[in-house]
């Protein structure tokens, strides 16, 4: 079941399998070696009722929505009722078990998707490399040779669709916790605007920057999730990608690409080009003045700090020790300098969202490396934190922009993952849906 | 000019007078030993002029809005292009003047109306008393034999409109600074909801709390300067009072009424419970945790930190030495415990929404006290500060809950001014503003 969720749908409509057959394949795998460490808690009976459910009404002739008896993976990060919320840590066992469903976990059960299970994630959602010490890191399922990692923060919720366990894995993006994952494993991630999807019953990281999203098998996929989590579909238009203006910024998102992301990334700026899409270079000098903006702390260890900082006290030994170094970031930030923070940010946002004016999207490679190895960033605080900002280097800055973006897969047969970034301003999600069509058509039709 | 909007424009349209008279009555007043402190500027020929074009517009059969020609006063607060906007400072003398006026300045501009001066305030519109160490601290009006303070922040504003040198003062609202003036001084105040008016080109004190709002002689003439300034009216209902359910909280808002205030109060609840009103007490005993949540530091003080730090390190010999005192409260506090403080906030107004459920409006005295002789309140900090905090006491709590309110004079002839507040939640504009005028004529009729 690597397939689309469309073709799945076909493939049920026809016949050629079942619900049932699809969530008990699942749950195979679930438990399989490939995927060791991407699940925390897995939901077999409700998942296998939801499939049987949904297999039931198709034979009924019941209209159901697309992802109706299908397995969807929920991120550790989200309240499921009677469970406490782990967000990937040890420190959070014993706190109360959540008394509802998060409002998004409550609209997928609605849609009758067949919720299979719970993913491991980076702690605390705070991180884009996707290692966790406490229950294992899921390896990439694009390299069988070396253990790669998953990316993060939703690494499980990635190599769950990735490996086929899931159409789609519900996940979060702050700073690049679905796009980072989709792109190194081969996915199709959406970050939509903030405001499109509800946050209540997530683990906050950030509350200027989480956004509640998910990642897919395809664009459609994508748009087809975004509904049901978002209780609004976008008005997608269909529309050739002739003629659309896409900006190719040339501050910093090009800096130190690897060959292999070089090469994919120049080689799908041809085909873009040869189907007709207007590339228009532009400096966007604006994006080198992040760093020095989002400081001192930066709003997810200032913000994060404010969530955890009582756990902290009591028991900083439980954290993931590069986490808890990050969120300590946090701890000496002065309520002045955040609101300078909140200021300088609205002032940037302002400035670039003119510079992107007339334009339908911006274009860069969503990751500027290929997915490293899992031993050596283990293994060295220092590679660690240097491919951690590598990894959330390009993304970070669309959510710094109170942005919408997708990641789409743009490397060929045999390559390593790379992903191709699309990103623009807040609430444009809808036009940006339709350039993604357009960009994932010319893609596969080249 | 002491007469409500409606019966000044029932005088244009009969000939009686003309804006030219009013506006010139009003520039001769405003240089009167009574306004003296009132204005610290004024804008006698461009006054002059929109008088007189209304006038001759009116001659000529041209429709106009209900505040074309009449003289409007401006809060010193606000944006008036080619000036530097000192907010009763002296420290801002020297900045760069306003590129264009502030939004509200604009809409009342553009409403024909004759701005005819700029109002004295609190510097930086930080505290309720209404005293200016630079420019002076404007008389209340309603004691001849005795100087007692206007209230603030928006003093000048108060004083120019119960003087009748102006029709409405456009003030602002963050802590109780229209609703306070109007109710020492015997006005209507309406602090709207924070969103209803843009903030831009008004010199931030808080963000989370300040909205940009006005105070005039009837509900009204409120009504009719909200409609300029929110671009956007009301949907007003006139219904009877009988019916109508008002909430009387027990908590904190009744303590320590001065005699004239209790007599004042209780009075005005049995008119309006004779008039057929429901009143009914409760607790609401959430009115005694604000304290402890609006810390430390408070939203006004860290707020105000952010945007005076750079000048109180450069010159903070310059301010208000009351005014930096509360500044330098915000210096010290974290980011981590401003997001507590804005937690703890959204908690608190959730829990008070649904205490008042059912409820039409709240009903207490504006301010718990008839005004202060400004005498005591300039020599002894202790009495000032003592002064300014029960000011702003039961004012402040309908600011912390984001909600909307209206003080409406509710004191005898020969009486000092005693405010009756009525209050609601965010956005609730509409319901309170009929319950307002149905208070008001109840009042009236009494």
């Amino acid at each position: 079941m690597t397939s689309t969720l469309e073709s799945l749908q076909s493939r049920l409509q026809q016949g050629q399998t079942t619900c049932e057959a699809v969530v008990e394949q699942a749950l195979a795998g679930a438990s399989g070696p490939a995927a060791a460490h991407v699940f925390t808690r897995l939901y077999p009976e409700a998942a296998l009722a939801a499939a049987r459910h949904a297999d039931a009404q198709r034979a009924a002739g019941v209209p159901q929505g697309p992802l109706a008896g299908l397995p969807v993976s929920i991120k550790d990060l989200y309240d499921v009722a009677g469970e406490t919320t782990l967000a990937g840590s040890v420190v959070c066992r014993g706190e109360p078990a959540a008394q509802a469903d998060a409002p998004v976990v409550a609209r997928l059960r609605g849609s009758g998707a067949a919720l299979i299970g719970k993913t491991n994630m980076t702690e605390f959602a705070f991180s884009g490399v996707g290692i966790n010490p406490h229950y294992g890191t899921p390896r990439n399922p694009a390299d069988a040779a070396v253990a790669r990692i998953p990316g993060g923060s939703s690494s499980g919720a990635a190599v769950s669709v990735a490996l086929g366990l899931a159409v789609a894995g519900l996940g979060s993006d702050t700073g690049g916790s679905i796009r980072i994952p989709a792109a190194l494993c081969g996915l199709v991630g959406f970050k939509s605007s903030q405001g499109r999807v509800p946050r209540r019953g997530a683990l906050e990281l950030s509350r200027s920057l989480d956004t509640v999203c998910a990642m897919t098998r395809s664009v459609s996929d994508c748009l087809t999730v975004d509904t049901v989590l978002s209780d609004a579909p976008l008005a997608v238009a269909k529309r050739p990608l002739a003629g659309l203006r896409l900006a190719l910024p040339q501050t910093v998102l090009l800096d130190s690409l690897d060959e292999t992301v070089a090469r994919a990334y120049q080689r799908t700026l041809s085909r873009l080009s040869a189907a007709g899409a207007q590339l228009i270079e532009i400096p966007l000098a604006e994006l080198a003045e992040i760093p020095r903006l989002n400081a001192p702390g930066g709003f997810s260890p200032v913000e994060a700090f404010a969530v955890h900082h009582e756990r902290l006290a009591r028991a900083r030994d439980q954290f993931d020790p590069r986490v808890a170094a990050r969120m300590a970031l946090g701890a000496p930030v002065l309520a002045r300098e955040y609101l300078d923070m909140l200021d300088h940010r609205a002032d940037w946002i302002a400035r670039v969202t003119q510079a992107l004016d007339g334009f339908d999207a911006v274009l860069s490679p969503t990751v500027p490396i290929v997915a490293p190895e899992i031993e050596a960033l283990q293994a060295s605080d220092e590679a660690f934190f240097k491919a951690n900002g590598l990894l959330l280097r390009n993304t970070f800055a669309f959510n710094y922009l109170d942005g919408c973006a997708f990641s789409l897969p743009c490397h060929a047969e045999g390559e390593l993952p790379v992903g191709l970034m699309l990103a623009s301003v807040r609430d444009d999600d809808a036009r940006l849906a339709t350039v993604a069509l357009a960009v994932e058509q010319a893609l596969a039709a080249a």
